[in-house]
């Protein structure tokens, strides 16, 4: 008899998941459900649609529900929404979405890849027309549409508008992202690239909260340098309606009004947990849904992955909430391997992320934090250096800056952030300590790997060495 | 009573001793003896010397002289050659270059840093005037003169100087680079650059033969597309002079005579030993000075380090003669360390090696080659995927094609070769799999790696974890 293989949500870990355990287990049903019209797409790309560099959503898409269908045998509904799911039953319950209808499917195994959805902080105002998020291939189409209308508008285009246009109340072209994570850094590169007037409010003290301080002030340089007007230790308290009452015109800090056409929220994402939660699945620490180290949840043979999921550190082996493409991908292939017969892991995470600012390039992974690598029993050192790109001799060359952290005691390495200019090299160097993280290794390992060296792509000594030396020096 | 620490030879290995040791213990007499002019020089630039993208020999050189003695107070003589080492006396006898005169000096701990020199191929016409390695500062300068001084010439400026040039006995302009290493394609690329027209000559099937055969390819397809004629399973027989009897006129191979006005022998290098073996020294089994993992010899005292000397493969934990500028600055601090009181391994030797050809980079690392796995006692599987630079949809990406070498009985990570175009990241990839091998991490570790991702830089799986993904499920 034929096993059934239920997936909720046809992104990045349910579309892995369904492929590999059709294609390690030909014999399995496999069913995907998806609400909306798109399946397995790359939404890290939306920005740069929206930017205008990418021609069409349909780029951004790897594999077509046609090709899902047809070429892996995969039954693939979108326009399907799952409503509720009976694990005594071993059921779900499917709503189409076109006229409401509903259908019972049951399954052996069930994924849970809802995914994740914006936040919106609760403000006043965020309903308005004007006010964005960037999650799904429906925002990214609103978002471009917005900048090819507002670029059209005889005002947009005045030779009068300039840096100065972005404190004017009657300036085109005026807009706001809150937030200095990646969707809002990406974003106020979109935007500016196509001449808006772009004010990014952040709350915190610095953008990339995550990364390294080294990281976030070269970023917040750069990003004043692109003319964008970087606003730090900025809560936004209202947006404000204009004279329509119905689209958005100001952006209400503590301290002032900002005028503004358009709003770009990037304050975030939270799991999409709801189903679970009806279903009595477990909810874990960080408000993800739970998982063993195999993904199934606290309910036999129902497993989450993806962006509604939590994973497990690298670093302190704790429960984490990272919903990165790479461990939607990662957890939901090991998902379908498990399924298929081979149970998997699919790996730990160690919230490894990088970003694109303009001409700067950045990457984090591990521990950066002091007070978190404390809670999780460490005595965190830290060391940042500047080093070459290429040769110092060697033309063209940049500054790589490297943040590393270590254990005091034991030397053992607890995580990364670097920052060059784009193309020198900084995420991809990043590599080398993800996998020395991978393997716990220490700051005194670090510091004599063989890393590849030529003039035109580092010195002797790569920038990642350095940083070890300088660290390992300390802690001796 | 102070300790003597007498260093020979002052370049990465030698000058990285003589600071480590004086920085880490100022009491410590540390003496340098230099046959030549230059110490603590990058030798690795001299092709972009040559080529003109440096405009100054002392551009290479990172510590000069003065500042080794007068800021690290390093006693530092230059032209001064050791001509014997008495290990029973400790003493080393030293030549004045300039006048003849000897000195004895005595030591407490010695460093044979004597480096390597070039190979030149037994074969006729060698000494010809315009037939140069590349190996020493002053090879450099001399190139340099060379390369000034051949554009000069009336018939080199001429424009019926094209692609057919290089057949034609009197045309200016021809050379030929013997020997497909590093040095060969760098200085294959320094000299077209310049308008020469370069034939290389390589006498094994492909170019880079450390590197896999699909970078080799990759490289050697390159380097035609930049014109450079590429002579591959071609020996050179001879080098013949012109008129003159003087000057290199022609090169001559099993089936042809090649016109050339100038050749540039890349046919590798060997350690300088004589000065090691006259004292009792023990060489090793790859024909470099045998060290223990602290870089000490046979002899009480006297270490050996860099171009000069063995180290340990990371991979096979045999003796590997592997000379290239990380190794001699690593082993170099270390063994200065060691002098200075912390004993001190300095890491152990992957082979990595990267290099530029025009437009394209390359890199490799570990075992790759299966005969060399199996002596080690593996059982080596190898795949080779293409992959994406940037996500597929990113502007302007390449293409990065990695080679992944692993057991097939354990899957142990053995070796890699990556190669993509210049800029788009194959050299900085790389250091995550030298991460992983120093580590003895396995392809089922490596598929598993958090490594960063944003669509500027890879797709979701960079490039390096898709050779994994391939070849694990080749070993499952």
């Amino acid at each position: 008899m034929t096993d059934t293989f239920v997936v909720i949500g046809g992104d990045a870990a349910g579309m892995s998941a369904a492929s590999k355990a059709k294609r390690d287990d030909p014999d399995l049903e496999v069913d995907v459900f998806e609400t909306g019209e798109w399946v397995s797409y790359g939404a890290c790309g939306l920005p740069y649609y929206v930017k205008g560099e990418i021609q069409s959503l349909e780029a951004l898409v790897s594999v077509t529900p046609e090709e899902f269908r047809e070429e892996r045998d995969i039954d693939l509904r979108t326009g399907h929404e799952v409503v509720g799911i009976d694990p005594d039953e071993r059921t779900v319950t499917v709503e189409r979405v076109a006229d409401g209808t509903t259908l019972e499917q049951a399954y052996d195994h069930l994924l849970l890849a809802t995914g994740a959805e914006a936040v919106v902080p609760s403000i006043e105002g965020t309903d308005l027309e004007g006010v964005y998020t960037l999650g799904s291939m429906s925002d990214g189409k609103e978002l471009r549409e917005y900048v090819a209308r507002a670029r059209e508008k005889e005002s947009f285009q005045q030779p009068d508008r300039g840096p100065a246009c972005r404190y004017l109340e009657d300036c085109a072209g005026r807009v706001a992202v809150v937030g200095g994570g990646y969707v809002g850094i990406e974003m106020a590169e979109a935007l500016a690239a196509n001449a808006f007037e772009v004010t990014l409010f952040q709350r915190g003290e610095r953008p990339l909260t995550g990364f390294s301080e080294a990281t976030s002030e070269a970023v917040a340089d750069h990003l004043r340098e692109r003319d964008v007007d970087v606003r730090l230790g900025t809560e936004v308290r209202e947006l404000v309606a204009g004279e329509d009452s119905e689209t958005v015109a100001a952006i209400v800090t503590a301290d002032e009004r900002v005028p503004v056409e358009m709003v770009l929220l990037g304050t975030g994402v939270r799991p999409r947990t709801a189903l679970a939660e009806d279903a009595g699945i477990d909810i874990g620490p960080t408000g993800a849904i739970a998982t063993d180290a195999y993904r199934e949840t606290n309910v036999p043979d129902v497993y989450a992955a993806g962006d509604c999921a939590e994973a497990t550190h690298t670093v302190t082996g704790e429960p984490v909430y990272a919903p990165l493409a790479l461990t939607a991908n990662r957890h939901g292939r090991a998902v379908g391997q498990t399924v298929a017969g081979t149970p998997s892991e699919g790996g730990t995470v160690a919230g490894t992320a990088a970003v694109k600012a303009f001409e700067v390039e950045a990457a984090r992974t591990g521990i950066l934090d002091h007070a978190e690598g404390r809670e999780a029993g460490f005595d965190p050192v830290t060391e940042t250096i500047d080093a070459n790109s290429r040769a110092g001799y060697y033309p063209e060359g940049g500054t790589v800056t490297v943040t590393l952290t270590a254990d005091r005691e034991t030397g053992r390495l607890l995580g990364a952030s670097l920052v060059s200019e784009y193309g020198e090299g900084a995420v991809h160097r990043s590599h080398a300590i993800v996998a020395a993280l991978e393997e716990s290794a220490t700051v005194f390992d670090l510091e004599n790997y063989d890393l590849a060296y030529a003039p035109p792509f580092n010195s002797t000594w790569d920038s990642v060495l350095v940083a070890a030396k300088v660290l390992a020096g300390n802690l001796r």
